[in-house]
């Protein structure tokens, strides 16, 4: 049996399937508490894929992870969310407590993995895999394989710039992608025209109750669709950001396709015919641009990390 | 021995090597006329390649064109430079003129592969070399390959968007780096500025003698270099574009080195200490950035037809 974890910022998975499997044995998922720790999720990582195994050690086991891995070595840079984890060496750590062969990798680029072994990218060599919800990221699929270039740092798309006149990022720079195009700041954004100038976003304010901190990125999308026009305003904004940024990797890469997963994308068709259209404006004529939903959805990551071991078995 | 040639939009350059040798048996370069076409061009190398051997068939060809080139089948898609070339089976035609198998690739892949296996980038595995001239564009070097793309259109960072306020570009675009960067651009952008503002540019307009139509981009970047405000705010442009461009590049790709050739990078230490400034400024801190003058220069390609020859005979 193989053992897939995904280690998330606020919630746990895990999964054991067979070898060759097409359909998860087991499959559970538990939430973090409100202040977790590298320690406590690691423990209650452990407890939960010995509860999935029932006693027989595992094949191998296959991990995702919320955040930079040398993947190399299976040790963790940092987690963006749980303090505790600079420098964990979670491969050795698991090998101690499962007995079985451990691969470790982060989790945009596992996901990647799963879309092209077992989703919206099978039979393809070369893809990018671009999630779009809290943050924008990407991992690369290229000749078969994942490709984590020199650092390990490929696929950050979310921080190329495409505006130096556009608002600034966390990261201290302006126009990135993720700073026009993710779910919380589009909701910080909507939040601050709405102080402003109180005649804009009617749909918005209802939407909200008033209180505006509860704002998040699915409401401005909802509002959008119901016809705000600041929302719409805001979203289109997103759907340029990520097109523009997919034209500029596709001039540069020109993989064979995209596939796009994360809360941003479910906001409907005038969203992505906007990344479509200027996708297409941005690549040169000769490129071609195919842009699809991601179709393994939160599990991509689960299916990931048992492609990650199946790699492991053929080397 | 290996016959290496180098098909550009002005000249035609051939060399005969050995095979692992380290230095040309034998080099010759000759321009084109006027008004060239493919028949000429494709007549000219043929008789230059065989005066060179002197007699005995090569082991090989490896051949650089400067344009759109299908590597599988060593097909011509077209030439921006010289008319005919469209869909000319260039591999098949010089297999039959000198009896030997034929490598076929476009100049910036070519380019890449020559500072890889003989210049800026020997013994790495990963780099990204960009010519800034002309045109911008770029070759890619992926796990000690060439790496094409999907339509072999990778590399095309010329024509990556930075800028949605920026001047227009011949592809239709705003604020490409190509617009921004390239010595011809550089160069139309000062003529218009000069027309528009009898009091700006007293050093280019004394450079080109009041002859705005001779102002080029080596003009430009001369003007810089003593003092010319224009002159120095045009240059310092075409260094912050590269610079994001490559930071962009960076982010997404994270390749071991950049190497850069092509006439704009010979502008100086300002052109060179701002282009590395932007792209670390724009890449994320955990991301290393090295950037390179290319060692070849104009030899580039034809160094690496003689590289990509060498891949053939160990396949």
């Amino acid at each position: 049996m193989i053992l897939a974890l995904d280690f998330g910022g606020t919630k746990h998975t895990a999964g054991v399937i067979l070898p060759g499997g097409q359909a998860w044995l087991k499959h559970e998922q538990v939430l973090s508490p409100s202040n977790p720790d590298a320690a406590y999720d690691l423990e209650t990582m452990i407890q939960l894929g010995r509860r999935l195994l029932e006693g027989p050690k595992p094949q191998a086991v296959g991990v995702s992870f919320g955040g930079p891995v040398d993947a190399l070595s299976g040790t963790v840079r940092l987690s963006h969310h749980v303090p505790g984890w600079e420098g964990i060496r979670l491969a050795s750590l698991l090998e101690g407590a499962f007995g079985a062969p451990v691969s470790v990798d982060n989790d945009a680029n596992v996901a990647a993995l799963g879309e092209q072994r077992f989703g919206a990218g099978q039979g393809l060599s070369s893809i990018f895999y671009i999630t779009i919800s809290t943050g924008v990221g990407g991992g690369w699929i290229l000749d078969g394989c994942v490709w984590r270039g020199w650092d390990g740092m490929a696929g950050e798309i979310g921080h190329t710039t495409i505006d130096p006149d556009g608002p600034l990022c966390l990261c201290g720079k302006r126009g990135c992608v993720e700073r026009l195009a993710s779910g919380p700041y589009m909701a910080q954004d909507a939040r601050q025209r709405l102080q402003a100038d109180p005649a804009c976003g009617a749909i918005m304010r209802r939407l909200c109750g008033g209180d505006l901190d509860a704002i998040d990125g699915a409401l401005v999308s909802r509002a959008a669709t119901q016809g705000d026009e600041l929302a719409s305003e805001l979203l289109q904004r997103s759907a340029w950001a990520i097109g523009t940024g997919i034209g500029n990797a596709a001039n540069l890469i020109n993989p064979q396709r995209f596939i796009l997963g994360g809360g941003v994308t479910k906001s409907g068709d005038i969203w992505w015919e906007t990344v479509r259209q200027v996708a297409m404006e941005t690549a040169l004529p000769e490129v071609r641009i195919e842009i699809v939903p991601a179709a393994l959805g939160d599990d991509a990551p689960l299916w990931g990390a048992v492609a990650l071991v199946m790699d492991i078995d053929r080397s």
